[in-house]
């Protein structure tokens, strides 16, 4: 499978961070079996007009007996030179064959066939992303399920909450399914941050923590304070305060696409046509409730982005909700925002590039060193081309993929994690891939570090629940190695289930942990964060897929510094590896096993020689071994 | 070939302009060699969150012995309502199997991977596009190198201008690329209009007609009158009456992009740093002329598309240069916009959507019984989706892959059709449709009708110039048998040649039509233009492809009335077709034979059955043969 390659990676472009008018230098390395060639270049299409720039061979490998030339590492390397013209300037890769035939190379990878725009490198000059955000591991909590402080005996329940003991069982039918209430608090997170440390993971992302009629809170009834339910606003300064001390990152979630009906906005709203508020929101005669709401759910009144001031009070400058909680006291480290999808949509109306832009924009004003995430969980490329959004929470390009390939065959799929008719498709390797790279080939390389790599989230059926047997490793391991930022749901580490996005939000069981179907879960979430933190590679490091089949798939990712090689398999398998071409200067170096689980192993298939290894299997496992850097020209 | 398929077409959709909010029915047929269905439905995206609608069987093949059902042309029919939520409504089928394997069926055909919303077939609530759009023959004039008409000879040459003769070579370097003049004049074309009643055309394309210091004219000096060296307005006036009287339409050319430096827009701005018309222009002392332009050359200044004074004169409303022309006296039919691709994009602005609606608004207010298509020549998917456009002078869908596919290996292709490197690559016939499919799918199904189908144009070489022998009407037959505007470019039908874009400027060949050489490539074109213009299932009828080889391609463009099947090839070849499931219900009609070039032949591989045909080619061939009309349930 050695093939061209080029990705948006620090080996391949010679800056993350262009400005508009910048000529940014970018590579492509081919291997000598792809034979000669007779033109390389890239394609670039400013103002929607090619524009082609030949590239020079910059590094080739030594032929024997020859001395002359640089050494490479059995790669001949391309470099051209790309003017940045437009905010997202794309470009592809054209190599001719010394036969005349043409080869694009995009993010999907070599077609004969033209190639069109959507999949295209790009480089992106809007805000630079902060540099932590592709090194982030996040772990998710939702903060009525995760621990409950000794303060929060103290509170009266709410009218609307039907209360629930630490143990007991979720009611995944209505009304319990919502006001069923265990009453975890975030003084309770900031108690178990400990555990946060011990997994290694450094950012935290709570779901809502505003005031509700609901335990998942997504029905706000005020964004100005913290929930007193959950300790209000000083317990929330406590939290990233603490979170940090142990540099642990804190983000927070807004819904930018509605508020509860009990929110104060839709109140006056709806109690005066007359005010201000009656034009945040679509009151329409003929919508079900006399509202445009969420899918039709009424507790849940879409926003109408048109009005000013509600962009004023909400998303624009210092004095906004999303200022504030960036702010002291509270300092939180940014946003994932609800249901980014939707927001600003409807019928003929789109405002979605405003409001998200507007977002980001005051984040910038306040903190620009602050993450924003947006929700958009399927193919939601062409709002994620750099202009606001760092990443997706999104289960197209990985979470999907994943399940098909790694869930057992015939498993269902409750709601929320968007598989169609609630069905998980059984994916060979080559599927996986192909379904992976289809929808990762919509972003900038940015935007693919800035994703979230989630087995399963708070929407979503648990991943345990029905993956194959012993693919809980194979599916985090793959979750910390491919590019974007490894997700952890609460929970997930300790081996929990739940057949939906409802049933997925059980109590956390804490003093289970050296249970004896808990401890090594635990010990392999604790390895494989452990893996991602100490490589830097795997956080911002180029990809290249080494071999893909039914059972088995490998590829490596690749940096100037290191390497670390990946191989995942779902069942026993073998497959050859060309790791390198064998150049005879470089010196061999041995594979360094980092994690191993299940039966993996990688065997040179030549004693003599690090060219092709025997990468096997013999179940369900999950491996990285760490190799050199790759040998690069220098900048 | 049979696979599940479904297209814009009226025999699939209800309705080809539908309302914001309406439901339309869509339907989707499958051959019961796909094997039993366990759920049939759509997947639609509106405000970007999925909603799945079931569909149910409406009519399915009677089975021997039974006595119930509808009867089908052997497929069975399922029908799914879609209400369309947004302008631009996306939807693809989801059709899961009795084994519970889910496919995908978008507008580049089945997938197994989900796929991603840009190939989704589309559901358009703009305003409707006039039905002759799609029945449309066009035929391209460019004004200088048409006809001269006696007046011609009175007229003194511009300065800028280099006379020549009309049977003169052309000149293919500077200043004699765009200085030579060979006088040309509308009233020449009106004289001519025989000739296009002859082709039979029913559209007329004038490259520009305004004043400009270039035989081309694409560097207007003004837009307020036509060139007194092409006859002046009446010219336009008298031409354009002409043609109507013989049913046919006329449209000019303007660039939104760009006017001519010797623009009275233009001179003022540069004379009045304070003008109004400084802001139509982008001055900036950093760029090379000391102001933006086409591709740098400094006789095309760029328009700047923020001003609003320049919208005001240009494009927007009953006074602006857009509506003059269609009005009253001109009349003309419609625009084709030059350049439309880059019109107010540059750096970090793009004003491309406000122009292309403006213009768009402008027509419907003063005549929305016109055509707008757009220069757009590669990936321009994202402009066409209903909101201005009718259609893509597009090199993308068509002609590249076709030329591809039909010239001689190794054909250079000089400047203008966008091969890169100008080198056509060699496609076998499987690309030649991925190539056509990769970027048709971009586009509506009515914008895929209005696109142009262009073997070349003026700028680009002829196709004829390196095509395979015996390939012209091949290519030509394609032009006009799949969706989309064929277009004759001025000489092509006279078998002219031409190496680029300006040698494919000749001067036409007036009075050869009766040479052996010229006599046999003007019949192929009546005949084809006429098989496209008797049989409007080719402008507005489904598509589906029966076999795709590397030297054979075949398909059926189909409605309720009537279908056309169209076998192409270029060379010897032979495939079997399954034109029908054998439905013994449906009496057996033989193919009626509509053209023929080239030894192609159509043959019943079971003299008792319709079912399987065998179609065969000696050499570049292309046939095409009536079919009855596709037995579909009534609306």
């Amino acid at each position: 499978m050695l093939s061209p390659h080029h990705d948006g990676s620090p080996l391949h472009v010679s800056t993350q961070s262009p400005a508009l008018g910048e000529t940014v230098r970018v590579r492509l390395r081919v291997p000598a079996s792809f034979g000669p060639l007779a033109w390389v270049g890239t394609r670039s299409n400013p103002n929607r007009e090619p524009r082609f720039d030949e590239a020079v061979c910059i590094m080739a490998p030594v032929a024997e007996g020859e001395t002359v030339g640089a050494v490479g590492d059995g790669w001949t390397w391309w470099e051209a030179r790309v003017e940045v013209e437009n905010p997202v300037h794309g470009y592809r890769w054209l190599l001719v064959g010394g036969d005349g035939r043409q080869h694009w190379l995009n993010q999907v990878g070599l077609s004969e066939v033209e190639t069109r725009d959507h999949d295209d490198f790009k480089l992106v000059a809007h805000e630079p992303v902060p540099e932590w955000v592709a090194e982030s591991v996040l772990y998710q909590v939702f903060p009525d399920r995760f621990a409950r402080s000794t303060a929060a005996d103290e509170r009266e329940t709410p009218e609307w909450a039907i209360p629930a003991e630490w143990g007991d069982a979720l009611d995944p039918e209505p009304p319990g399914r919502s006001a069923q209430f265990f009453g975890g608090d975030l003084d309770g997170v900031r108690e178990k941050l400990d555990h946060l440390s011990g997994l290694g993971v450094n950012l935290l992302y709570l779901t809502p923590v505003f005031p509700a009629r609901s335990n998942h809170r997504y029905d706000a009834s005020t964004f100005d304070h913290v929930d007193e339910l959950l300790g209000g606003d000083d317990a929330l300064v406590r939290l990233v305060e603490a979170a940090h001390a142990r540099g642990i990152r804190v983000i927070g979630d807004l819904t930018s696409n509605h508020s509860g009906d009990a929110h104060e906005w839709f109140r006056t709203a709806q109690a005066d046509p007359a005010s201000a508020e009656r034009d945040f929101y679509y009151f329409d005669d003929e919508a079900p409730n006399g509202y445009e709401s969420w899918l039709g759910v009424p507790s849940l009144p879409k926003f109408d982005w048109s009005s000013h001031e509600l962009r004023r009070r909400f998303v624009d400058g210092p004095d906004s909700i999303v200022a504030k909680y960036l702010q002291p006291p509270f300092g939180l480290d940014g946003w994932r925002i609800d249901v980014a999808n939707m927001t600003g949509r409807l019928c003929g109306v789109d405002l979605n590039g405003e409001v998200r832009r507007a977002i980001r924009r005051t984040m910038l004003a306040v903190n620009p060193d602050t993450i924003l995430l947006g929700e958009s969980t399927n193919d939601g490329a062409s709002d994620f081309q750099g202009d606001a959004w760092h990443g997706a929470m999104s289960y197209t390009p990985f979470t999907r993929p994943l399940w098909s390939w790694l869930q057992a065959p015939g498993s269902p799929a409750g709601g929320g994690i968007g598989f169609a008719l609630a069905q998980v498709p059984v994916f060979t390797g080559r599927q996986f891939v192909d379904a992976h790279l289809r929808f990762a080939a919509g972003y900038p390389w940015r935007t693919r570090l800035g994703g979230m790599n989630a087995l399963d989230t708070h929407d979503t059926p648990r991943f345990a629940t029905n993956a194959r047997p012993g693919t809980v490793p194979v599916g985090f391991g793959l979750a910390v190695t491919m590019p974007g930022i490894p997700v952890v749901w609460a929970g997930d580490e300790f081996g929990l289930t739940g057949e939906d996005g409802e049933a997925s939000r059980t109590p956390m069981p804490w003093g289970t942990e050296q249970d004896a179907s808990v401890a090594p879960v635990l010990d392999a979430y604790r390895r494989l964060v452990e893996l991602r933190r100490s490589h830097e590679v795997l956080a911002t490091g180029g990809v290249r897929w080494l071999a893909v089949t039914d059972e088995l798939v490998a590829f490596v990712r690749e940096s100037a510094e290191e390497s670390v090689l990946v191989v995942a398999a779902r069942s026993a398998a073998a497959v050859e590896l060309h790791v390198s071409l064998g150049e005879p200067l470089v010196p061999f170096v041995p594979f360094v096993p980092l994690v191993a689980f299940g039966g993996v192993r990688l065997v040179a298939s030549d004693a003599s020689s690090a060219d092709v290894v025997t990468a096997s299997a013999d179940g369900p496992a999950f491996g990285a071994w760490r190799m050199p850097g790759v040998v690069a020209p220098a900048w």
